[in-house]
C-alpha cells in the first residue's frame, strides 16, 4: 500500500505514522521528495482500507493498494487453471459444460421430463430451484425439501449431477445428494453463507451480485477458499445498469478479467443476464466466443405455465436447437463439448 | 394489471388468455378498440410479474401494474403514520431520534465510553456491531456473542436501548436483550432472514440495499410485515452510483417517497451514505430538512484506531457539536428531539 | 398510450380529459370497469410524455406507452435490413466491415503507416480523430483541419474511405472528403448536431452515449432520419456501470435488441468499451458471435507514444493477428469479411 | 503522479521510463524498495492519464494522481469563495438566490405572468427555455430566437435578470441581452460549447451531466475558466441511478464536495432532479440545509398545459407558498434571501 503525504508534514509526524504500522507488523518505506513525499507499507495489507487510513490521518493525502486484496484465488500464485470436477464432468481448460433445467422444481413429471430432454440435447448438469429467493413474499417460494427430493429422483433417473441454490446456513444438511451448491447473486455478499460452504468440500457455483464489482466478486470467492474449499466456479449473470429493456446487462468483459485475475473456471448465465428468452441464443454465442468454460441456461417444458421466470426460459425444442449451434461453436473454439 | 394486445389478435385467443387467469381466481375486463385492445386483471396481482406474462404470451404486447405490489406496508390503507416504540423512545410523527455508537463493539471500555458520551449529547439509542459483514475475510469480523454481551453491559450502565445487526438466522436466540434488530443493506434481500425477523415482534430497522429501488425496499418490508411484525423502521443509507468521491450516494428523495408510499417511520444513515466524516454534518442537516424521523450516526472514541469504518466515524466532540446543531434544526421543524 | 384512472373519478372529469386530447387531434377510447377504468389515446403520441400527463392530471393514476416513440427507424415498418453503402463497402446483411486507425491523427507518416497496415490486415474503412473531445482542456485537442487534410492524403494513398468525428455544427463544411461522419458518445444527445447531419446525405456512424438507454439511442437515430438522412450505422461502445476495472461495460445485448427494434446496421467498438488493449480481442470475438455487422478498433503504430488513448490501441502486429482470427469467425457466421 | 513498478524491473528500464517523462519536462523521483519500487512525476500532469501510462508501459503496475487534474477552479489556490454578480444579485457567501420560470417560453402573456409572480414571491432571476434540447424530434423544440425576444420583454417589464440555455456555438450572438448563459446537463461535456462560453465574460450556469462524476464536472468548469471566464455557477440537478420512481437522483453530497474542491458558488435544481412536482418542496429544504447558494425551480402559470416538463413545474401559488418557507430557512442559516 502506498501513501502520498500532504505538503508540509514534518519528520515527527512521519515517524509517528510509520511507528503505528510497524507496530502492527508492517514494514514501511519512506520516499521523501521536494514536492511529493510517499510512504509504502509492506506486508499483508488485505485487511486494511486505504480510504479509512487517509480519512483518519491528517498527514495523508491519498492512498492506493499496490497488490490485490484477494490472495488465495489470485492468478499470480497459480499458473495453471483450476479444474472443478463433478464425477467425470470437468469445468476447466479445454472443456465446456452446459447446466440446464427449470427455474423451480415444480413436480416430479416436470423435472424428469426436463432432465431427460436437456441431457439428450447435451447438458451435463441438471439445475432446478428448491429454495427460491423471490422479491415478493406472495410469489411461489419453491418446494423446499420436497424440491430437493425431486431433484434426487431426476438425478437417479438420468445420471445427471444436480445443482441447486442454498439460501441459508441451516440448509446444508439437506444438500448431501446435491453435487454443486449454488450461491445466488443476492447472496454473493452473505458472508455467513460463504463461510458455511467454505467449510465443506462440495463444488460451489458462485454468482456475481447484481451490483458488485469484479474485485468484490473475487473477494467473495476468497471467503469460500479461505474456509478451505477450492472447488469454486464463478458465474457472470449480468449487472444492473441504466438499461431498462433487459433485466440486467451481461458483462462479457468480466470473463477475460476473471480469468486474468483468478485461476478459477468461469461460466455465464444468459437467462438471468437478459431476462428475455429471445436473447438467450445470441448471448450464449457471445459467451462461447469470449472464452467461458460453460453456460447455465433455464429451460422449461411449458414456459408459459412456469411458476417462476418463464419469460427467460427456453422450451425444450428451443434448447435443443440452441445446443446444436453451441456444440459447433465450442468445437470451433477447440474445446470438448460436454 | 393492464395488458395491451398485439394487433390482429382474434377472439379465441383473447378468450383463452382470459380463461387462464380467471381459473387462477382473477376477474378480467376486456376493452376492445379499433387500434388498440386492452385486457385488465382484477385481484391480488402481487405474485404476478407483468414482464413474464408479456414474454410468455404471444398475443400480449405490453403489461403494466395498476396497483403497487406491496400491500401491508402501503400508505393507501393506513392514513396514520406508524409509531415504532422502544420503551418511551418513539420513532414516528412529531418525534426525532438519534441512534449512535461505534461501527463495531471493540471492548467494554470503548462501548461504555461511547455510550455515555452519545447519551449525554442527545442520542436515545445505542448502536454497535457485534456480527460484522466485511467484504474481506481478513478484516475484523466483530466480537460476535461477546460483542452482544458488552452491548448489554452498556445498556445497563446507561439505560439506552440497543440496536445491533443480525446477519444470519441462527443468531436470533442471542438477541433477547437487543431492542432493535438491524437488517443490513447487504441483507435487504436475504429473504430467509426477513422471514425470521418477521416472526418475532421486536422492532426491526431495515436498511435499503446499495442497489435496490424503493419498490424493492418496500417489498422487503412487506416480507417482514407478512410474517406478522409491524414494527419496522426504514433506513436510507445511500445507493451505489457512478460517483466515486463518496462511498455511496445519499438518496434524499427516498424519504418523501417512502413516506408517501408507506406509513412507516424513515431515518437516514449519513455515515454509510457518504463514508466520509466531514460529510456527516451537512448530510444530517439535509436529512432533518427533508423530513426524516431520525438519524443513525457512527461515532468512536478514537476513530483513527477504529477496527472498522473509522473514516466515517465522528469523534465524541464532533458528535456533540453536531447534536447541538441538529437539536436546533429539529425544533425548527416542530418536532421533539429525543 | 394507455392511462389508468384513479378510483372515484366521475364522468365529467373523464369527458374533460378526453376533450383535451381530442382537441389535439388524438382519438380516445374509454374502458370503464368496476374496479379499474382505462382511457386509451390513439394517434402519433411520440411527442407526449406519459409521466408528464400523469403528474399534471389528478384523475390519472398511471400511464404507459403502447407503441415505441421512434417511428422512422422502427423495424415494424421495415422488414428488410438497411444497407449503408460507402462505394462498394457495405454495412448490412451478410457483410462484415472493420473500421480501424488511430484515436488521433498525429502526423502524415503516422496516419499513412497505420492506414496501409490496417488495409493490408483487412480493414475497409480508415478512422482517425481530427477534432478530439477531451475531458481535460490541457489534453491534446487534435490537429483539427490539418488532421482532416492528413486523412484525405491517407485516403488518396490507400483508397480507404475515411471516417472522423464531427464535434460541432460549424465543421460540416470541412467534411466534403470524409466518407462517414462520426457522432461521438458524448454528442449522442447533442440534438443540434444530430439535426445538422440529418440534413446531409453522408453516412453517419452514431455512437451510443455512455449513459443512454437503447430507446434514447434510437430516438437520436430518429432525429437524424427525421432530417432526411437514412444512412445511419449504430455503434455500441460500452456504457458506464458500477464496474471499475474496465473504462465502460460493453452491452452485447444491445446488438440483438437494436436489430429487433430498428432496421439499421449495428457495429461494436471494443476499444472504447473496455479501454484495455488486452480485452479488445475477446470482445471482438463476442461481437462477431452476437451478430454485429462490423467492428471499429483503434490501432497505432506506437501505442506507448500515442497522444490519446494509447491504453486501448492495438499495435499493428496485434491488429493483424486479431484480423486473421476475426476473418475465420466471420466466415463461420456465413458472412463476407471486408 | 505516482507509479508503482512491477517486481523484477531493472535499472535500465527505470532509466528509460524516467527519460521519457523528463524529456516532456517533468521532474521524476525514484523510490526503490526491496519489495515495492515507486516513481513519482512532478509538474503539471493534468494532461496525462495514469491509466494510459500503466497500460502502455510494461514495467508499471499501477499509477495514481497525487493532485487534482483541475487547477484554475481548485479551492487549494483560492481561500475565498467566488462571488458571481449579476447587477446587485450575488451568488456567493452569505447570499441566497432563487432562479425561477417556465421550462419553455411559450408566449408573451405566459412569460410575463410568470415573471411578475415569481418576482413577487422572491425570485431574483427569471429562467425560460428558448432553445430546448428534447429527446424526441417530435417534441416542442422551443420558440428559439422569438423566445429570447420574449424573455427580453419580460426582463424589461420586471427588471429581473434572465437566464436561458445555449445549445450550440452559433447562438452566442443572440445572447446579448441574456444575463446568465445556461449550459445544460446534456452539454456538460460539449467541449466546443464550453470553449465558446469561456471566451465571453458573461456568467455561466453549468449543470452537472446526468452521468458525470464531480471530477468531470469540475473539469468542465475548468474548460470555461481556461478560456478566461471566471463567472461560473455550478448546478447539481440529479444523476441517473438505478432508482426509477424519480427521473434522477439528487446528489446532495455533491454540494459540500464541490465547495471543498472548488471556490465556486453551487446551486441545486430540484425540479429536474426529481421530475416530480411534489418532491420539489422537500428537496428544496434539503438543499438549503446542505448549504447551497441558491435554487433553480421550474414554475408555470398552468402546468397541465405546459409544452414541456409540466410534471415537475410548480404552479404560481405552490411556488409562492414554498418561497415563504424557504425564506425562513435561509434566514435560519444566517444568509440573506434574494
Amino acid at each position: 500500500m502506498m501513501f502520498i503525504l500532504n505538503p508540509g508534514v514534518n519528520e515527527a509526524q512521519v515517524r509517528e505514522f510509520r511507528d503505528e504500522f510497524e507496530k502492527l507488523g508492517f514494514q514501511t518505506i519512506y520516499c521523501p521528495g521536494t514536492q511529493m513525499t510517499a510512504i509504502g507499507l509492506i506486508g499483508n495489507t488485505s485487511s486494511l482500507d486505504p480510504h479509512n487510513i487517509v480519512e483518519t490521518h491528517n498527514i495523508i493525502r491519498s492512498g492506493t493498494r499496490v497488490s490485490e486484496p484477494y490472495k488465495l484465488v489470485n492468478r499470480s500464485f497459480h499458473a495453471e487453471n483450476k479444474n472443478v470436477e463433478i464425477g467425470n464432468v470437468i469445468f476447466g481448460e479445454g472443456h465446456f459444460q452446459v447446466i440446464s433445467g427449470p427455474c423451480s422444481v415444480e413436480s416430479e413429471e416436470q423435472i424428469i421430463e426436463v432432465a431427460k430432454a436437456v441431457k439428450k440435447s447435451g447438458a451435463t448438469i441438471l439445475r432446478g430451484g428448491a429454495y427460491k429467493p423471490r422479491s415478493s413474499p406472495y410469489s411461489f417460494q419453491g418446494l423446499q425439501e420436497d424440491g430437493l427430493k425431486l431433484l434426487s429422483i431426476a438425478k437417479k433417473e438420468t445420471g445427471l449431477p444436480i445443482i441447486t441454490e442454498m439460501t441459508n446456513i441451516r440448509q446444508l444438511e439437506n444438500f448431501d445428494d446435491v453435487d454443486i451448491i449454488q450461491i445466488g447473486a443476492r447472496n454473493m455478499q452473505n458472508f455467513d453463507l460463504l463461510k458455511e460452504v467454505g467449510h465443506c468440500r462440495k463444488p460451489v457455483l458462485l454468482k456475481r451480485g447484481l451490483n458488485n464489482t469484479i474485485e468484490e466478486f473475487l473477494m467473495s470467492a476468497e471467503y469460500i477458499m479461505a474456509g478451505g474449499n477450492e472447488n469454486i466456479i464463478l458465474c457472470e449473470r449480468g449487472i444492473r445498469t441504466i438499461e431498462t429493456m433487459t433485466r440486467n446487462t451481461l458483462d462479457v468483459s468480466a470473463v477475460p478479467l476473471l480469468k486474468k485475475e483468478s485461476y478459477l473456471p468461469v461460466i455465464i448465465d444468459p437467462s438471468h443476464a437478459s431476462g428475455i428468452r429471445s436473447l438467450v441464443p445470441p448471448l450464449s454465442k457471445a459467451a462461447v466466443a469470449v472464452g467461458v468454460d460453460g453456460l447455465m441456461i433455464e429451460t422449461h417444458n411449458d414456459p408459459a405455465q412456469a411458476l417462476c421466470d418463464g419469460a427467460q426460459s427456453l422450451d425444450l425444442l428451443q434448447f435443443d436447437s440452441l445446443m446444436q449451434d453451441i456444440k459447433r461453436r465450442v468445437e470451433f473454439e477447440g474445446k470438448i463439448f460436454g
